[in-house]
């Protein structure tokens, strides 16, 4: 069986994450990792016994490496894509895919250019129930794709973060962080590119000021719409529409927003933030899941049915009956991943969430952006031609 | 004590759900009523007693008559508040206020030029919840309203129907009829008049032609947002959401959907409306509501704390709490609007939903429907202003 053999770039919350489904992957051997700080890759070193190197060009140049997973913080992605393609390797860049959309172009330029696999991600437009329903929907079965719903409420912003997490220049704030996610589901469920954007920011915790809230109304090429919504002030939990299963697809205690802030409260912010990722006792990505990941209530209106999305698979409201059809659940975290980035490399097939993809759902961030701060609908052809 | 005599024209489905409020308030007197149907007629009489006219003049001219309620069918609204009013009559007239702009500023018009009160609804923005938690953001204490969401997935389109309730021309459709409910909601809760809107319309089942479902994006003067979505299509059920209790704040059952077309097929549609009215067996109106009523899901979403409307009143999502806050329980629904009605006629105490509230949610309708139909960002500045 061909193996590709995998570097990580970037050991914090995001690797932690995603690092076991791509390592269960039989066809996947994890060899290396790099970071510049010293106690992710001791952290690394512990979890999977591979090299962690000190500089991104030192991994790049591990012997025989095919492919590198790049974790690092936003701004650090497509420097690290594009040196990487250069180089000959495939690259999983994680969301969002770069802070600008001339970066993201680049990004995918270099790919095209060295014949390498460049995917994006993971979003939560990877979840299992998310692909179900998008499947169901694309048979036609139930009509077109019309009104989709999508909101989520968390404690993004009160969770621990470094600086530019919070400044929207260096692409903080809840927009490219946590609207990649919807946009990436609600575009599965559309089956379709979005035409044009309206969308207010909310930014109400003078405390912590960041982009920590928005609405936004999209509207797809093929007539769908979707409207998202989301607050990331840790007030109300979405997650009570969704059994108390958190974003991870385990059990949440009711309180966690309620502590939110007191957790974060006198503490030294940088240390908490890297004690989540491979610096940290590694606590719960090892567990098997319970319920699928899922980033809130999602509901897609079609012209028999409604199909909403729960962290088992999807429920088909339809004329005359309620169906629940599950979508399986993999023993690992995220092994479709793995399986989709493998799948690529070492089987020459194109992945969904490839850097065309990767790069509209960025347009869509920054279309976001701009609408909420010109208070009008933006047109996503006037935000990607501009780049040029 | 002073009486109010009151008079109510259309004795249907609109007229059973408020009557009972109406008649519970000991300062009103349900004098005498009108329908041109005669089974609605012999209800009124079986129910309260009371005649039942032939003609909206003769109800008019009924001795000693102070008052009317005029629940008749959206395209009489107008006609009959500007007859009552010249004739001296205080008029509660049901949401939607009118079919058009004009209608809905000759009917405030007439109200001022006699003297006599206008009150338009009720809608669910009289609701107890709704009253509560506009109350506690207008104190101030949890900072001002900023993003507000309201959905509700209903059966509405699969109900029994008059013809007109579906023709758009006639104030047919989902947007007239309940909108109007979503944006009286969003409205008291933003404290704010609205300035634009962008909304999209469905019209998907072709069996049963109409727009039925829309979602829409409110901006109010203040700032504040308000996101809206509806379905009448019976495919999800958002009561799933209030512990499977319905509009109607009874207990309800979670196959309802599921069988509204069912319900529908076969049967005489216009005998099945009829028969939700005065001219039917009266069922569930006269027993005491276990819950609120309410109008789907609601959380608005203020800069110290997120409000969420329960079928009991609100929660309170805090920095460091979860608060739940009760609204009182009427005995009998709808008291709330015979207080706020006899307060007005019997007071002078203005109403919350007058005239110029009725024309401002009637305009926030006309503006969904536009925005909808046009593609386009709708400034309610523009449809008021082309009806003068
Ligand atoms: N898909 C998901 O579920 C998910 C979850 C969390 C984060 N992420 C993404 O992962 C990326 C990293 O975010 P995070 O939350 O893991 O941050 P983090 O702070 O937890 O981890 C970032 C790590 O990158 C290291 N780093 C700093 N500069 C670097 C560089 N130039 N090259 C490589 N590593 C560098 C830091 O030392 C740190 O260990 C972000 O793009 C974020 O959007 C994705
Ligand atoms: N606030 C609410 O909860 C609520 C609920 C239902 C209806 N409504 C409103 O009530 C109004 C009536 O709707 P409905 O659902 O009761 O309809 P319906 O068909 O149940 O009843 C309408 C009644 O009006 C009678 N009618 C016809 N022409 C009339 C006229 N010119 N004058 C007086 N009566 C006339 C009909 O014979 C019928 O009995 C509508 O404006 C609707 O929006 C409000």
């Amino acid at each position: 069986m061909a193996q590709l053999r995998l570097g990580i770039s970037g050991l914090g919350r995001g690797a932690m994450l995603t690092v076991p489904g791509l390592a269960a992957n039989a066809r996947i051997e994890l060899v290396a990792g790099f970071d510049p700080s010293r106690e992710p890759r001791l952290g690394l070193r512990r979890a999977y016994g591979v090299r962690a190197y000190e500089s991104f060009e030192d991994l790049i140049a591990h012997p025989g490496l095919d492919a590198v997973y790049i974790a690092s913080p936003h701004g650090h992605h497509a420097s690290q894509a594009i040196a990487a393609a250069r180089a000959g390797k495939h690259v999983l860049v994680e969301k969002p895919m770069a802070v600008s959309i001339a970066e993201a172009r680049a990004m995918a330029d270099a790919a095209a250019e060295s014949g390498t696999c460049l995917m994006v991600g993971p979003s939560h437009g990877f979840d299992g129930p998310v692909s179900l329903a998008a499947d169901i929907i694309a048979s036609g079965n139930i009509g077109r794709a019309r009104m989709i719903q999508a909101f989520n409420y968390t404690d993004f912003l009160l969770r621990p973060r470094r600086p530019e997490e919070l400044d929207r220049e260096r692409g903080g704030g809840v927009v490219l962080s946590q609207a990649t996610h919807q946009i990436d589901i609600v575009r599965r469920l559309a089956g379709s590119k979005v035409r044009s954007i309206r969308a207010q920011l909310f930014d109400w915790d003078t405390e912590r000021p960041a982009d920590g809230a928005f609405s936004a109304f999209l509207f797809f090429e093929n007539g769908a719409t979707a409207t998202l919504g989301y607050s990331g002030y840790a007030h109300y939990d979405s997650d009570a529409l969704l059994g108390w299963i958190g974003e991870m697809g385990r059990p949440k205690a009711r309180e966690t927003h309620a502590r939110a802030r007191s957790r974060l409260a006198g503490t030294d912010e940088a240390a908490q933030k890297q004690a989540r990722g491979f610096a940290g006792p590694a606590s719960n990505t090892a567990e098997p899941p319970v319920a699928h990941e899922h980033f809130g209530f999602v509901l897609a209106s079609c012209e028999q049915a409604d199909v909403e999305l729960t962290t088992s698979g999807v429920i088909l409201h339809g004329d005359t009956s309620r169906e629940e059809l599950a979508a399986p659940l993999p023993e690992t975290r995220r092994t479709n991943i793995g399986e989709a980035f493998a799948a690529c490399v070492l089987d020459g097939e194109a992945p969904i969430f490839d850097g065309a993809w990767g790069l509209h759902t960025l347009a869509c961030c920054h279309a976001i952006l701009r609408s909420g701060d010109e208070g009008r609908e933006v047109m996503l052809d006037e935000i990607v031609s501009e780049s040029h």
